[in-house]
């Protein structure tokens, strides 16, 4: 070995695993569930998912069911959905392809709450894990896995999986070690209370136990991640934003909250990220973030002294802020810690610091019940994430979207989500550019006025008011006219627009 | 006073306090909200609502905010309601004249998850208390209010209101002294983990602390508690229970499962209490019940020694059982617990100790998306109740409904449900009297397949299987024909049954 293999691989019982990525996936059989790495294209294993994507196109009929923490960089989705050997896919995804063999029925994809796949295991209520393949920046001498850049569910699958195969990860940032704080709960019933009070508490180890007799293969990788792309802020995006600071300034000016607010959660995409971002120039300090995922924005508010802890089970980093982040870990190490996300995301811990929980819709109804997955019912986008997780435990439960979306032909409020990812019992608050619906404490009539008041585009209002008035002659508490709940999805799908052209001014 | 109130009424410093019913009534002024005991008929606050009733017949005109544990007996929501006194009703009510003015729009109702009413007066985001009224058995030296039958959010009423009456209960059993434990987290971001391991942990106090600055005034009554009817179980009802103790049989079987199971959950209403009671002749021992409310089954279980500890923040019992029980309070003392109900259904206690939930659905659909509150999208039935606390939180979370309702005109297994009150994510096992689905680690299209299969009544497979099929024409994770998707209650509303005439064979 290398003296760069020798400090990273410094469990020397293990240094005989060393094999090729071909020949450690050739442990990889028909039928089997793998549990690997990887949350957000972060610390993805790389090597075996690409091996096996080889194995199918030289020809080889297999099927595998794939686990995750959450979505994959390196097109590895893409790639092994193309292969056509995923099974089943589960708890999220994030890639067009995969999410166009799924809607084709080509594999099964379960959308699961990432807290939750842990539970299941543990459980033994889901397939159990045959091998996990998880990325490691180094092992240590007392057997400890150091994870790289995410550590999503990692550890549950090493921990239940029959065999291990680790990427070591020669390219990826020593400096990472330290950074993890690993702790898994024991069984439901045996367990005791999780013993995190703050976002900046450690409580576990800094890496993943291992049980040598199961690590069947070292794989040596140096392919880094992908790096996140994220659309610029527009006019709108910045307004979303802009509405959601007001609001919390305003729950300070009444005594809710102070002005270090309460523990930020935010969810994945460049609209979240903008939010976050948007406190950079606010009035609010000390903030702590308390996350799945954490995006450039999060260290720009390092970076301004705004945010003093965040807290994650993975980062999500464009190509510069890669280099900024991992090159100058020494600056951010006592202001970060990446957790399994049975624990970034636990209802426990959600509901006992009172997160302030920050996710976007693809649609909302004028009750505020939240469409966060699916494409006019049907067609699934990328998944529901931690998004649940977050919302029903949260201080405040925010959701948030543009209020219409292909220039205007779809409006992101409609009369019935065709998909319910977040009832009005989960919903507390929901933001577009128009404005901001506070819904605490209101009935769902109450809401449906505030919510088109508030975050309906114009173009939209005219329509969803008629709906309302109609519904409100067959009275009820939250009223529907169910014949033409689902109108401006079917006229979508008929005329290419919510309105059908007919009842166009 | 009496040697019986003084007996009661230990407190000697609020014994100036006590008034009529009528005197204390006339704090409460229009526009005010009230905090009132009361859980599932039991414990509620019972002359004072009487009183304003009284009040409002009399001519005179106001509104109140009424928020309470859930349900009230003794018609005081019928008579509220009918009073036309009520301008927001939270966060539960189970009351046939209420739900009326509810859905002919007379009065708001917001249906809330039973655990957040407390976190959202903590965090002062809904209308602040004015007076609680809460029925006590006693209240000792020590300024402590003993609760009566049931606990619900008295104890974040008492502490949040600017005044408090009691109502002292002299008709009430003296032994439930020592029965409640009295726990009420801190503000989230102060508060430590909630240190209740198991279902028998004692965290609290004996009774609710008093401000006595704030004790308004203290009535005498002697009402006792509105008994609970239940319906006789008939052959479907034991049915489903017979599945569910076949499923939890083959838990044990497969090793997932002790043959102590884990503590169990179950929903207000005749199924639940069958579904409990069906475990009186199993092989199962040593149960815990950790429940929002104790119906007669759980005292059922714990004479025949199959359980050793209950939880609740309420009981709900039948005319027979309430003697039998308040009458023989020795014998459960000590395997019995009343919570606020922040805590009997807390997500961090549900998911940490592993719950099976167990809870009713109006209606639930294809893909396992459950309606546990309105009929046919618009109508209110009673409420939420903590099926949600539980539901996404438990272990195994289980709903359970008839197949059918009004001799067959209505399926209670549809396309597309006509309100979402549990979605996909939080639906484990799915039962009916025709059989037993469950759904962990399914992906939507085998759900369905699954739901079809073992839930469906006969006469409805045919509709349903061709809705399944006509959707997978159309692609995607989570298949449906938007148009035809509410064609089920559509059907209903225009032919008084759920399959058109012309479609049935």
């Amino acid at each position: 070995m290398t003296a760069k293999v020798e400090e990273r691989l410094r469990a020397s019982a293990l240094s005989n695993k060393v094999m090729s990525a071909q020949d450690a996936a050739k442990l990889v059989k028909d039928g089997m569930t793998l549990g690997l790495s990887g949350f957000t294209r972060a610390g993805d294993a790389k090597a075996i998912p690409l091996a096996l994507v080889d194995r199918a196109n030289a020809g080889e009929k297999f099927k595998v069911n794939v686990f995750t923490g959450a979505s994959l960089g390196s097109d590895i989705d893409a790639k092994m959905s193309d292969a056509g050997i995923v099974n089943k896919r589960l708890p999220f995804q994030l890639d067009r392809t995969m999410r166009g063999h799924i809607n084709k029925q080509d594999m099964y994809f379960v959308d699961q709450h990432l807290s939750v796949t842990a539970e299941y295991l543990r459980q033994n209520a889901i397939d159990p894990i045959d091998i996990a393949v998880v990325e490691a920046v180094a092992i240590t001498e007392d057997g400890q896995l150091i994870p790289t850049t995410s550590v999503g569910n990692s550890p549950i699958y090493v921990q239940y999986a029959k065999q291990v195969i680790i990427e070591l990860n020669l390219a990826s940032y020593e400096a990472l070690e330290g950074i993890h704080d690993i702790y898994v709960p024991e069984e439901q019933g045996k367990r005791g209370a999780i013993p995190l009070m703050n976002a900046s508490d450690r409580i576990g180890t800094i890496g993943i136990p291992l049980d040598f007799d199961k690590v069947a293969a070292i794989v040596l990788t140096d392919q880094v991640d992908t790096p996140t792309t994220m659309a610029a802020i527009d006019d709108e995006t910045q307004q979303i934003a802009d509405n959601i600071i007001d609001f919390l300034r305003n729950e300070v000016k009444e005594g809710r909250l102070t002005d270090t607010l309460a523990p930020l959660q935010s969810g994945v995409g460049s609209v979240a990220n903008a939010v976050l971002g948007g406190m950079v120039n606010s009035e609010f300090k000390d903030l702590e973030v308390y996350s799945e995922v954490l995006q450039d924005s999060v260290f720009d508010l390092i970076d301004a002294g705004k945010v003093k802890f965040a807290s994650g089970c993975a980062t999500s980093l464009t190509a510069d802020k890669l280099d900024t982040v991992f090159g100058n870990l020494d600056k951010y190490k006592d202001k970060l810690c990446l957790r399994p996300q049975e624990i970034s995301n636990h209802p426990e811990l959600v509901r006992r610091m009172g997160l302030i929980a920050m996710n976007t819709a693809l649609e909302f109804d004028i009750y505020g019940n939240v469409n966060s997955t699916h494409v006019a019912g049907n067609k699934m986008m990328n998944g529901i994430g931690g998004s649940g997780d977050f919302a029903r435990a949260a201080r405040i439960s925010i959701f948030i979207t543009k209020s219409y979306a292909k220039e205007g032909k779809i409006s992101s409020v409609v009369p019935f989500v065709s998909h319910v990812d977040h009832n009005e019992h989960d919903v507390d608050v929901l933001v577009t550019e128009q404005g901001l619906a506070d819904l605490r404490g209101l009935a769902p009539r109450q809401r449906a006025e505030l919510i088109i008041e508030k975050c309906v585009h114009p173009d939209y209002k005219p329509a969803l008011l008629a709906y309302v008035e109609e519904a409100n002659t067959r009275g009820g508490q939250t009223p529907h006219v169910l014949e033409k709940a689902f109108s401006f999805h079917t006229n979508l799908s008929k005329y290419g627009q919510m309105i059908a052209p007919e009842d166009e001014k």
